[in-house]
């Protein structure tokens, strides 16, 4: 019998770097499957449908939503956004460990339909950093930067639902604790024991 | 405030390899402080007393053990072995990680005096060697086949009290696995998370 995948949950404050930390992760060698999602925004320059997002029509969305055959999905800045269900659950059938990004309202509706996934919330090293980095953006008003600071105090007040904590102080050490939360989950006894019992129920 | 360090306690089946591994985790740069056991049994060749082990006499262990200043101990073969509890706690008041190397019977005696503590089974390849020997079962005797299900079992019911099971196929990636566990568990968000609740009230 083949052992489950892990469905590994990136998410964190807008801002905190998620994409970022998602693409050092998956540039180099990883055994982690990446679960792409789905939106109905435009294609930007480059962006290439069925590697960076699966670009859908509003109408298409919306099925899929009645459909039931999203994981999670939400609006923002009328554009929606989501994951796939279909993707995941066969990969995580096939023992595969899938890594989704998402942001936090997201990350909330999988630990409802999925509480046994790995939840790890990007933090900032702390608030004043997330503040100069958006201010760095150089495209918000002070107002909105403000009600980001706002949004980002909610947002860390969230991280409680969350397994891990990992700081992206540097994008190369976020990554590796990220590999070492999911190698150390992999050891977890309640993981291991299983697979060793039903070798000795083989028998 | 200075968060706590963590105690990590690596046991396992006698003859697993406990000691291997750990030397190999010592051997190289490592943020980890090895608590020296103390021992009544004498001194082999090249071994230096403070490095290898404290060295004492019947009286002065037992007089410890009055005191209760062994976190655990055990008798084998006539000698006493046991982990000073002074020198865990003070290290891990001072923030930093505690490694022991111990028994079975000795982590069931941390366990109860330190449930925060985290507990790595150290198991043997050959506990997953199991299926492959069921299937080539004609090559060995029924009774060998059922003492070697009967340890097994036992092993897999002690697995059950530790938090994370490594298997030693290879002491490199069992080193690894050790190290990641570790660095994973710094994460926690259960860890983490009163640091930055610090941060907001700043604020």
């Amino acid at each position: 019998m083949k052992e489950k995948g892990l469905l590994i949950v990136l998410s964190g404050p807008s801002g905190v770097g998620k994409g970022t930390v998602r693409k050092a992760i998956f540039s180099g060698d990883t055994q982690f499957e990446y679960s792409i999602s789905m939106t109905t925004r435009k294609p930007r320059e480059g962006e290439v449908d069925g590697v960076d997002y699966f670009f859908k029509t509003r109408e298409e969305f919306e099925a899929l939503i009645a459909q039931d055959k999203l994981l999670e999905y939400a609006e923002y800045v009328g554009n929606y956004y989501g994951t796939p269900v279909d993707y995941v659950k066969e990969t995580l059938e096939a023992g595969k460990d899938v890594f989704l990004e998402i942001e936090v309202q997201g990350a909330k509706q999988v630990r409802d339909k999925f509480p046994e996934g790995l939840f790890i919330f990007l933090a900032p090293p702390s608030l004043n950093e997330l503040q100069s980095r958006i201010v760095t953006r150089g495209t918000e008003t002070d107002e909105l930067i403000q009600n980001r600071m706002k949004e980002a105090r909610k947002e860390i007040e969230l991280m409680s639902l969350y397994d891990y904590v990992v700081e992206n102080d540097q994008v190369e050490a976020a990554c590796d604790r990220i590999k070492a939360i999911v190698q150390a989950e992999h050891c977890r006894t309640t993981r291991v024991a299983p697979r060793y019992q039903k070798m000795l129920e083989v028998e």
